[in-house]
């Protein structure tokens, strides 16, 4: 990030509220957002702040009611970049214990690196099946929390710059996710993608995609094997649109994929709410 | 903590390297330690430094070499405390990918607030079953890392100051531990703790306990039915040594256990490893 803000001022200011006793630091204790700026405005600002919204709920960490306002504030000289918003359930008594920490900390990064448009991955990427495995756990499901070390030690699995995502499963064998993206599948003529009442972060861009008019999206359970017989497939997270995956070799065979009639309305779907990477 | 060195000096100093950017914050991408100092002495260093150098070769972290050092270093003016440390990856490029990020930070904090002598729980605790559950996950099963989420939402769920400490089940109902702790039951009159190959942290003073001359301890899968057999229970913890369990209720009913023998046993072996919390 080029720059970041604290607790709704520039962290030169708060500095003294920057402590490695934050408990997003000791625990992950913690949500996070990463937003995209496209044209001085950030894309998709209201299902962002209503994943968050329930986010904190669900881990009891109360929202301060500035954060809209200090995104605005944030982002108001960004033209295109990326937003950072990490929001954690501040400090407290040692220990686990989360009843003393009343006073979140809402950290905000903006950075103006980004290129919108189309990168050569957008055209079809080839992806990797992942060992590391997505815990299952319902009460922490659909959350990005900052409890993200599954997610790092499956991209630590590759350094072959070709491969651009890698398919997470979870420990009973379903497809989840990829490691930064949500993935869909178009498997006997029907678009699906997993459902993740157990494990897994529900994207800001899944949701897009399955709210978009004109096709109808299955959510449930996919084992590997009914994934791999996809006629299409892609990936897909508020930064990059969506990327369709065009090669996926697993156990010496390789699993070759041609981007769709399914792909192609997702992507023009995309483009007219404001998605320009997904343009061609 | 009363006060924080970072990378070796003093937090003030260091207090550049201090970042939102850190890995710790963002992903939890990291572990830590928490070590008592009794009588001016980390206690049963060997074995904490033991489990940060496996946890740091698992998760491809390189440990500074000054580690062992910097512990003294920090400690060396407290006769009775806490001493926390926490290694991030430190910072990198924007993502999940830790290929970039090859310097890490070392966090060392110091607090001289504990009490050493017997606290009440010493003689017997009321601990309760938690509703959330230990993620299974192999590959960073045994190791103290920095994505405590859990534990955070199992403490949270009891208020009651008469209940010390909660049980926790992985998501297959086998018991793995307490919140903050290990446990121990005596079953069929034999010493059992959870395996924890899939889930779990292995404490050091569970190894201490498992090392310990005198008793075997059968190291097996416990499932939750099984643990209410127990005729002794205990958790362990480098802070507090053992809380033996004498209420346990769960559904409605309440198993009453007595520390007897075994847990007799393991406190006379503790105290005289210099354990003292555990003398009465």
């Amino acid at each position: 990030m080029d720059s970041w803000r604290l607790n709704g001022n520039s962290l030169e200011t708060a500095g003294s509220g920057l402590t490695p006793e934050d408990r997003g630091l000791a625990y992950g204790d913690g949500l996070f957002e990463t937003i995209a700026i496209r044209n001085g405005r950030l894309r998709f600002i209201e299902r962002h702040l209503a994943r968050l919204r329930d986010g904190s709920e669900r881990l009891g960490i109360a929202l301060p009611d500035y954060v809209s306002d200090e995104l605005q504030t944030a982002a108001q000289d960004t033209e295109h970049g990326t937003l950072k918003l990490i929001l954690t359930r501040g400090t407290g008594e040692r220990g686990y214990n989360p009843a003393g920490a009343t006073t979140p900390n809402l950290y905000v990064g903006v950075s103006a690196a980004i290129s919108v448009s189309p990168a050569p991955e957008a055209i079809g990427i080839t992806a990797t099946v992942c060992k590391t495995t997505v815990s299952v756990n319902p009460l922490l499901a659909g959350l990005k929390t900052l409890n993200r070390l599954e997610q790092v030690m499956a991209r630590a699995e590759w350094s072959d710059a070709g491969v651009r995502e890698g398919l997470m499963l979870d420990t009973n064998g379903h497809v989840i996710s990829g490691t930064m993206s949500n993935v869909f599948a178009v498997i006997d003529n029907q678009l699906c993608t997993p459902d993740l009442q157990s494990a897994g972060i529900a994207g800001v861009m899944r949701s897009v995609i399955l709210d978009a008019a004109g096709i109808d999206a299955s959510v449930r359970n996919i084992p590997l094997a009914e994934f791999l017989t996809a006629s299409e497939a892609f990936f897909s997270n508020s930064l990059i649109g969506l990327w369709p995956v065009v090669s996926l070799p697993h156990n010496g065979t390789q699993l070759a994929l041609t981007p769709g009639p399914y792909t192609d309305a997702e992507r023009t779907a995309l483009v007219s709410l404001g998605v320009e990477e997904c343009s061609r």
